[in-house]
């Protein structure tokens, strides 16, 4: 009794150990192969150095896996935002496509515009029309079917410089970043001025985040019944703008745990990194992408319309957060090249 | 080489069949017992029969993890809310305690009436009143401030009928349930008209529901930078009513997902119970809580101001909710008893 006992504890001791010895050096190996297509240079040393000491144990700057909270900017972020945002695309798509059913349109703004391919006519149109032309395109329907709508839309439209589809125009280092955070106990989160149920169909598909951490810009819905089918109908009116000082408004709502790190490209990720960065009592880590790289997909920074980055760029050398220059820092931009 | 190669593999595998087969054990166990405060009748049954049939892998009622999203009512389906709502006792607390710097309130209603405990006074102030004591109590201080206050308040106070923490009147076979459905790789939710910043600061260590997974009502918060420091401040408006039809509205906003379990125990919930059960391709389960134990507990529904339960009843016969008989269902209903 005692024989086979003692065998058996001790073979499996052993072969534990040799198991413990085994997925430590897989963690190991998975730890220093992280970060393929980043270079190395400050950033990756800044992102690896600042996961290494909050993951460290028994020490002063350790975090709970719980409060390991990180939050990403989408546009410009994770994926390319010019030479318009993907879900203005989208929007002007829609025109296109519902225009047969508003033949008012070809004579009234701001669809006119769009459905001339109107450039001009349509950088004129100012916030009032673009509001106008997004609750057009995004409100009259049910969520189950805004959704299929999206769906089909991200899985055929494709993007005029690069013709690709937009989830291949998401950039490989950030996925490896969210990836790197989540192995290390990080839960990733979204938190995008861009529409939260037009991200939501592909954000678990393309950035391994689930629906339920994806925070963005919303219109107000109604629920009712409709023949005895229980219905979420969404109506012309915004509910939520999830840019700019409404980032840290949209986190609380959402997350109500104060994050350690925090990813953005633009003025619109100004007062989310000020949040999670500043005030705080643990490490934090702010990071923001500067698009210096026209080569392989643009260079913009304080003078853009879309994705200005003036005020938040001053900011990250006052509050040492880290500035990615893409063109120095990445290996490559997309997944595949 | 090969002998030693051969012998660490033996033993590895060896050991590995062990500590599966004690895995396996333990999980056994841990399914068997998972659920010991309710009495082996229909309602228990119904739970087990459904988790079952979602989890078991290869059959078309399997639902992949990802999309096992469970939804909590929280006063009367997770703690006791009569006489009144846990957060209502707490407002009256927060005038009383005030009152020193607001002497104009022992002249004004709704705050005499809380001063002078008067309950006949209180139950005639309305809604509107009600709101008026709420956002005196819940606003004008940082999110920061509030979580501080609610946290404090909740770890002093206690229930007048059973003289304990409210805290510890969480009903156990919830708890048991809670459990039993991320054991089997279930989301749980919490979806509450209270608010979700009185929730949050405890939900984590009562429920092992995470702040994130916290859906309540809110207030409006105002982004700013005060003295350089990031501050959310709690302005007096409200911003989402999280109750009846605000209920599925609350989810598709915050999980975007539709639940495939709902538990709830008033008509507030019937909402989100339709949302959860009806016109979905998955098999879908409601519960109902029902409050039949003035022994134990109270015994209320169709006539109740608080926790009323009319419509949702009768729906439940309809749409085939389970209803649990607390006083019959439930060996015990709160920890320790």
């Amino acid at each position: 009794m005692f024989a086979i006992h003692d065998f058996l504890k001790s073979a499996r001791d052993g072969a534990l150990a040799v198991v413990a010895a085994l997925l430590f050096a897989a963690s190991a190996q998975a730890q220093s192969d992280a970060l393929p297509s980043w270079n190395d240079t400050a950033p990756k040393a800044a992102i690896v150095a600042f996961v290494e000491k909050v993951t460290a144990e028994n020490t002063p700057d350790f975090v709970p896996e719980a409060e390991r909270i990180a939050v990403f900017d989408n546009d410009g972020t994770l994926w390319t935002e010019h030479p318009m945002y993907v879900q203005l695309a989208f929007a002007l798509d829609r025109v296109k496509t519902m225009a047969s059913e508003h033949p008012e349109w070809k004579d009234t703004q701001p669809f006119k515009a769009v459905l001339d391919n109107d450039m001009k006519a349509l950088a004129a149109v100012g916030e009032k029309g673009l509001i106008e032309l997004l609750m057009a395109t995004h409100s009259g329907m049910t969520s189950d079917e805004f959704q299929k709508i999206a769906s089909d839309w991200i899985a055929t439209a494709r993007d005029p410089k690069f013709k690709k589809p937009y989830t291949e125009l998401v950039y490989q280092p950030m996925l490896e970043l969210l990836g790197y955070l989540r192995a290390n106990g990080f839960k990733t989160f979204i938190v995008s001025g861009g529409g939260v149920e037009f991200m939501r169909p592909w954000s678990e598909q393309v950035y391994g985040v689930p629906p339920e951490q994806v925070i963005g810009s919303s219109i107000k819905t109604q629920f009712e019944m409709r023949d005895d089918v229980p219905t979420l109908f969404r109506l012309p009116q915004v509910n939520f703008i999830d840019d700019k000082t409404g980032k840290p408004v949209g986190i609380n709502q959402h997350i109500g745990r104060r994050p350690i790190a925090a990813f953005g490209n633009s003025d619109g990720d100004l007062e989310m990194l000020q949040w999670t960065t500043m005030g705080g009592t643990t490490p934090r880590f702010g990071l923001i992408v500067h698009h210096t790289d026209a080569d392989r997909e643009y260079a913009y920074d304080r003078q853009s319309a879309i994705g200005r980055l003036d005020k938040a760029l001053d900011a990250a050398a006052v509050n040492q957060w880290t500035v990615v220059d893409m063109k120095t820092d990445w290996k490559r931009i997309f997944p595949g090249k």
